[in-house]
């Protein structure tokens, strides 16, 4: 596996992008919201890896949640797998919590699954397909 | 720049070492104990990147009292620059705030600074010569 991206919960999704791409070298490479989740999200190219941006649209959306309660900050890193199916069912078995059972089609496109953090050290982790 | 690390804030390292090994097939590279910040770290291979374990020695250390605050988990991220002098120059011109004005000797024996997660959106930021 290799960290596909780390998420980080923002404020201003405007000044993120600048910041990580003024000081940090980061490319955009796509954005978009999602009213489902009340997010607006960034993508931005880092090296092999990438940066998710999220801000949230609604105080009352899991990432409106989550910056009430931490502030903005780190939020999720995610591993790119091959077959999202089998790495599910390895987590599984190593007693880790999924918080998607199945695979769902995430903001990229592609397949992805998280795993529960209190499972996970307190890591909020995502499995990505790619 | 690229994601050079992800570090993570652990309560029992040989634990999440045999977690990131078995179910995220990261592979481990050193590990060791840091004194002087009171805490033991694992260095695990995953992909370009590397995933830092850290587990606190004692309560009053920076990781111990981050743990006793918010948990385990996710606790900063660093990006490889290989000019870590201009790197920092940049950031501070930025309106970065910076932890190390000066660069220092990491445990990986590399030069790193930490910037402040205050003026970085609450990411706890390091940058890693490499």
């Amino acid at each position: 596996m290799r960290v596909h991206h780390v998420g980080i919960a923002v404020l201003d999704l405007d000044q993120s992008i600048e910041l990580y791409r003024s000081v940090f070298g980061a490319e955009l490479l796509d954005r978009k919201a999602n009213e489902k989740e009340g997010l607006e999200a960034a993508f931005m190219r880092m090296g092999d890896s990438e940066l998710e941006l999220m801000a949230p649209m609604r105080e009352d959306s899991p990432v409106g949640k989550f910056v009430a309660r931490r502030g903005p900050g780190l939020h999720h890193v995610a591993y790119a797998v091959t077959d999202i199916r089998k790495a599910l069912e390895d987590a599984r078995a190593s007693g880790l919590e999924l918080i998607d059972k199945e695979p769902r089609v995430g903001m990229h496109g592609g397949r992805i699954a998280f795993i529960h953090p209190k499972s996970a050290g307190g890591v909020l982790t995502e499995l990505v397909e790619a």
